[in-house]
């Protein structure tokens, strides 16, 4: 297990209802993949969303965000953390 | 206060060391501006750094980063989280 910070982009205007209902519906199916989905910051304002996430690997966290109909633009292994 | 997210770009191959090492000089003088650097990820294989913290403005966050030389390539404001 590793951690992954994934980003959305084009998300301008997203709101507090819209990411919670997001990270929610990932919530729910993320044990299919082994991925859990810690916490989701987001700026409305250029539209982009970071997601922290522990996972078995980069294709398994898209892979939840793609059956919850949002995927990602990136997901990167975030290995280094202080 | 608020949080945001700060990316860096361009660091491919950074060390955790080095991660630290710039995460340490922010902190030594992060009170100058009334900024919290909370918590740092990285990611070597893309050069990508995130830094999330609370701070007054984003111009605030960045001016830290600048004094400890390693200026942000963006500095979002995240006021949505989950």
């Amino acid at each position: 297990m590793a951690k992954y910070m994934d980003v959305h982009h084009g998300m301008k205007g997203v709101t507090a209802e819209q990411v919670k209902a997001a990270h929610e519906a990932d919530l729910a199916i993320e044990k299919d993949e082994g991925v859990h989905f810690e916490r989701a910051w987001a700026d409305p304002e250029s539209g982009t969303v970071y997601c922290l996430s522990e996972a078995p690997s980069a294709e398994a966290v898209q892979r939840i965000h793609e059956r919850t109909g949002h995927k990602a633009d990136e997901v990167h292994p975030v290995p280094i953390i202080v």
